[in-house]
C-alpha cells in the first residue's frame, strides 16, 4: 500500500455482502487505502455487543472487484473493529467508516445500532469514526444521490479529525425524486419505539413472540435529526462516549443516600 | 398483589439463576411487589442488543422461595424489559432494577453492559431504573455488605424518581474486610480496554481468536466512578439516553460540508 494515502477501515452490521457496504467501499477507494473487516452475516440490532463466550474467526475474502483488502469475521460489528485494530492491521487506521446501513439509525435507534456501535468503538480507540445509514430497509435502496455526500463528510473528517470521544451518526433520507437539500448538524431527537409484540402459538401449543413496534417522535425541534430527515436533509449528529448525565448530578446529590 | 406497594421489575444479564439477581430479588421483596423477568442463560457483553431475527419465549418459573413472580426469557436483557413492560405486566412498573451484575460496569464498561442496557431501556420507557454491579466476577461474591446500600438507593429512587431520560449506574467495590465508606455521585471515568487477542489454532489448522484485554484508566479525577471504587465508595453515575455530543456541534458547524 502507498504510504501517503490514508488507511480507511470499513465495517458494517448488515454483513460483508450487503449493498450498503459495497457502495461505501467504492466511495472510500477514492479517498484512501481500504481494508474491509465486516461480519460474515447480518448483525442488525446487536447494539454494542461483543463476543466473550465464543471464539472469533477472520477469513480473508474477495467480495467485489477493486483495490480493497477484505476480511469476513464471525462476530459482531464491535468485534470487527477490535480485531481489525488489534490483529489484522499493522498500523492504526486514519478513519473508520461503518455502513451504509440499510435502515435509519437516527434518534434513539443509535442505541440499538450495530452500525453505530462500530463507530463508537472507533471513538473509544481514538480513531475518527463515522456511521452512515440510509432510511430505506430495502436491499435495492438507491445510493446514487447519497454518494457525493458520504464522500464529502468522510473527506472533511479525514482533513480535520473529530473531537476526542465523539463519532458521527450520519443518516440519509430515502431517495424520493427530489435532490437532498444538504447536510445539517443536529442533536438526537427525543423519540422512542412503542413495542407491539406479535404473539403466536407454535405447533406444540407453546406461545412465542416476535418483537415489532412503531417509532414515535415526541420532539419536533428543528435542530433534531428527525426534523432534518423529514425535510430531506442529511443529518449529522455527533455522538459521545461519555454517557454521564452531567445535568442530573446536582439533583442526585440531594437524595438521602445514608444507609439506615 | 396489594395495590399500595410499588411494582418492581427485576432483570439482569447473568441469567435468572445467578446469585446476584437472587440477592437483588430478596432486597426488593422488602420494598414492593416483585416481578422477575430475566434471561434463561448468561447474556454478558450483549450491550443494547435486541432480538429481531428470532422468536422470543417467556416461561413462568420459580427459581427460589419468596413472594416474587418469575419469568425466564429466551432473549437479551433489553428483550426482557420490553417483554415485561409490553406483554407480561398489566401495569407499568414503578421501578426497574437490573443486576446485581457479577463484575464491574463502571466507566466505559457501561457501553458493553447488558445489565446497564436493561436500565437504559427502562429510562427510554420513562420508568426510574437502576443497574447494580459488584466488582467481583466470582459466583461466590459476597453481597452481605452491599445489601443495605442497594436497598437505600432503590428506596430513594422509589421516593423521588429520576430525571427524565436518565438511569443510574451503581457499582459496588469487591468486599475487602473494611466497611464501605458510603455512596458517591460520580461521572464516568475516561478509561478504555486495551485488547489482547489470544490467537490459537484449531485441530484443522485454522486460526481463531479469544477476545481478552486489560482495563486502562486515563482519568484520575476524584469525581470519577473509578476513583470512588478504588477508595471503597459505592459509585452512582447518572446515565443519559441522549448520546448527542452537544459540545461538539459548534465545531462541526465549521466543517465544509458543501458537496463538490
Amino acid at each position: 500500500m502507498s504510504k501517503k494515502k490514508p488507511l480507511i477501515l470499513v465495517v458494517n452490521d448488515d454483513g460483508i455482502t450487503a449493498p450498503g457496504i459495497r457502495n461505501l467501499v467504492e466511495i472510500m477507494n477514492e479517498l484512501g487505502d481500504v481494508i474491509v473487516v465486516a461480519p460474515d452475516g447480518p448483525q442488525s440490532g446487536m447494539g454494542h455487543a461483543i463476543t466473550i463466550n465464543a471464539t472469533l474467526r477472520a477469513d480473508q475474502v474477495k467480495i467485489a472487484e477493486g483495490p480493497q483488502v477484505e476480511y469476513s469475521v464471525s462476530g459482531t460489528p464491535v468485534d470487527c473493529v477490535k480485531l481489525a485494530v488489534n490483529v489484522i492491521l499493522d498500523r492504526k487506521p486514519d478513519m473508520i467508516v461503518s455502513g451504509i446501513n440499510h435502515g435509519s439509525n437516527s434518534s434513539i435507534n443509535v442505541i440499538y445500532s450495530g452500525t453505530m456501535s462500530a463507530a463508537v468503538e472507533g471513538a473509544l480507540e481514538r480513531i475518527p469514526s463515522i456511521g452512515f445509514s440510509i432510511c430505506d430497509y430495502s436491499w435495492e435502496a438507491n445510493f446514487s444521490e447519497a454518494r457525493p455526500f458520504v464522500k464529502t463528510i468522510a473527506q472533511e473528517v479525514l482533513n480535520h479529525g473529530l473531537p476526542e470521544g465523539t463519532c458521527l451518526n450520519v443518516n440519509i433520507p430515502r431517495i424520493n425524486g427530489v435532490p437532498y437539500k444538504g447536510i445539517k448538524i443536529c442533536r438526537q431527537a427525543n423519540a422512542n419505539w412503542e413495542e407491539e409484540f406479535d404473539e403466536r402459538t407454535d405447533p406444540r401449543g407453546r406461545k412465542y413472540y416476535w418483537l415489532t413496534g412503531k417509532f414515535v417522535n415526541y420532539d419536533h425541534g428543528q435542530d433534531t435529526d428527525e426534523w432534518a430527515l423529514e425535510n430531506n436533509f442529511i443529518s449529522v449528529v455527533p455522538i459521545t462516549t461519555d454517557l454521564t448525565a452531567h445535568h442530573a448530578m446536582q439533583k442526585l446529590n440531594g437524595y438521602n443516600f445514608e444507609t439506615k
